[in-house]
């Protein structure tokens, strides 16, 4: 990695490139320009590429290639799945109600918004202290009228893992009570390179990923769509993608989101294991050494490379700002949201009161970071926290 | 540019990228990898970028840098514009009826047809045999139910400019007459480089561009849309771009079009020269040197970079093909619609038969190009031509 002289510890919110995942770009920028879509050998360089690419991916997702669409990220990628499953279930067979979570990412909670404009019904289903969804809830919840549940592998702030097999199985299980196949859509831009991506074990019909989350490009994500999945496509004209995502085929972000799935994959054990000893470091170098701090989200079923922790009393920002000026790179609820006054919904949605939720920060590691690395933030903390708590105009 | 040991002449499909813009998107790749919407000082290096990005964009467009939104491309940016636009005025006024024309790109149409499945009525403008409107044509086809008109800047199968201006007095003059505003769109995915993109002289409210059109890479685009324009957004989520385009923001991309536009404004008037004198060459060179070949298009109000020509008896692919082998990449169609047994919906629109539409061949010129290449092509046509139509199975 290209040394940006900092710690970053804010993986979940965007990762560095991998060099080699670049070195696979280049030549899609240079002389294998072509456009996928053309019939001369520059274009059809281009394609045999982009097939080569979802041949790779559909190898780790376990999927068919037809099942594979390449999007803009995974934003694009959940908005595909949410609206474009509604519309599409709801031309076959009027169903129009909608599972999903309170703790789901912005691009889920803001699609089902916008259904719910639109007519549609919409259950958020509530999440234990540790961020669990309860599996008799989401039971309780399906009715005859259910078409799609969403629920996220895991959660981007809390780093929560949810059973995804289980809540598939229930989904199963209503769904032949009811005679009627009932989607399960998942959205694991936060599990690639961490958990199993295998769409058979995980017993979904939708899947989104992101290929900067892994140490790919920005701009390029993926959505899986199991055979048979009614779909309106959200983006619609020269029917790449199989009619289900038009636009010329970002090929360059393709085979550079192909070639990072690929070394993620490859890596997982190794990075797991990587991970999960710097986040023992840093929960217990931050628990045992810090007053008043506490873990946020699951202290087991958690992404091995996240840490949420609140600083009761000071605002998570301002805690922010100390680490960066430390050259530490955190990040208080998700990018996504960093900016906005309201407290995170996760933190709420997990229980916490406004002030708690308000005092967390997010450590996100990755295989580029190290043990050195995190001994230096918690000497960083130690001295940093009790510092801001003592000064009388931050209370 | 790098070399690809061919003759490329396929620039409406896509165009290599410039050396300058893949050394400008690089750092973004590296050590610059942040995520725009993060607090710390690596995600406001990335937010610099994308905010400077969108500044120079904004001098070129003469526009605010408020009403710039970046997307994933020309497709996205139509289809945000066609749908968003449709639902955003349905919502404040009611209005459900949408005009445009049959020779749009197909992210146009289909996103129309998209909408009269649930409900709006579309107007399809039709054209003259050059592919020009009709101004009383649409000035009659304006009624108090109009929300939206969308005509593209040029077109980018037979390279026909069309007068915006003029269809901008149009349309604000039955605006005026209404007494509310009917929004204008322009999809100039094909003029960037080429034409004026100043959205105060063009008169539209809204404006399509994608990247990988004027040297730039594939998978970034952008919006233009008019302060005061309601919008319902495409992708939800983050809430970024103004809440009009949420997804992390591809850094890279966005300094990668901007770099790019930048170079063919800068370049315009010089590549625009270039463009016309390889266009006569090559326009005259078929036309008096090969039989029954037609131009299809204006003959003046056309891209100075597009000669589309007839070459009656003979399938256009069975060209390409032996374009191809010789070293030469054009297109038949446009590059989305390739492979479709369908003949162009533009050659139609502008009175082909459908024999006709299938002989026609596209060449489309850029700043790489030169009149020894052109010279060759017109050697490898006056050559392959008669003997592809002196070969008894093609007929």
């Amino acid at each position: 990695m290209i040394d940006t002289g900092t710690i970053y510890l804010d993986n979940a919110g965007t990762t560095p490139v991998d060099p080699q995942v670049i070195e696979s770009i280049i030549p899609f920028l240079g002389s294998r320009f072509g456009n996928a879509s053309s019939l001369h050998s520059l274009g059809q360089d281009a394609r045999k590429a982009l097939e080569d690419s979802r041949e790779s991916v559909s190898k780790i997702l376990n999927c068919r290639l037809s099942e594979i669409v390449f999007t803009s990220g995974g934003t694009e990628s959940d908005n595909i799945a949410i609206k474009g499953l509604a519309a599409g279930v709801k031309a076959v067979n009027g169903s129009n109600h909608i599972i999903t979570t309170k703790i789901e990412h912005h691009a889920v909670l803001h699609a089902c918004e916008q259904l719910e404009k639109v007519g549609y019904l919409v259950t958020y289903l509530s999440v234990d202290k540790h961020g669990l969804i309860d599996l008799n809830e989401l039971e309780n919840a399906i009715n005859d009228n259910t078409s799609l549940v969403s629920v996220m592998l895991a959660n981007n702030e809390i780093g929560t893992i949810q059973p995804i097999r289980e809540i598939s199985d229930v989904i199963k299980k209503c769904s032949e009570k009811l005679g009627r196949k009932i989607f399960f859509h998942t959205d694991a831009v936060q599990g690639a390179g961490i958990l199993d991506l295998d769409v058979g074990k995980l017993g979904v019909d939708l899947m989104s990923l992101s290929g900067h989350k892994f140490h790919g490009p920005k701009g390029v994500g993926l959505l899986f769509i199991r055979r048979g999945t009614p779909i309106e496509p959200l983006i619609v004209g020269g029917g790449q993608e199989r009619e289900r995502r038009s636009g010329t085929s970002n090929v360059a972000g393709v085979v550079g989101f192909t070639t990072a799935l690929f070394i993620a994959e490859r890596d997982r054990v190794k990075n797991v294991d990587l991970c999960l000893k710097l986040r023992d470091k840093l929960m217990h170098g931050i628990l045992d050494s810090i007053d008043n701090a506490f873990l946020n989200g699951h202290p087991t079923l958690r992404l091995p490379g996240n840490v949420n922790i609140s600083f009761k009393g000071i605002e998570g920002e301002i805690i922010l700002l100390g680490l960066d000026m430390a050259g530490v790179c955190a990040s208080s609820g998700s990018a996504c949201s960093s900016g906005s006054l309201d407290p995170s919904h996760v933190l709420l949605a997990i229980g916490l009161n406004d002030e708690i939720a308000r005092s967390s920060i997010r450590f996100t590691f990755g295989k580029y970071n190290s043990i050195a690395e995190i001994e230096r933030v918690i000497d960083i903390l130690t001295e940093l926290i009790p510092r801001l708590r003592s000064m009388p105009y931050l209370q």
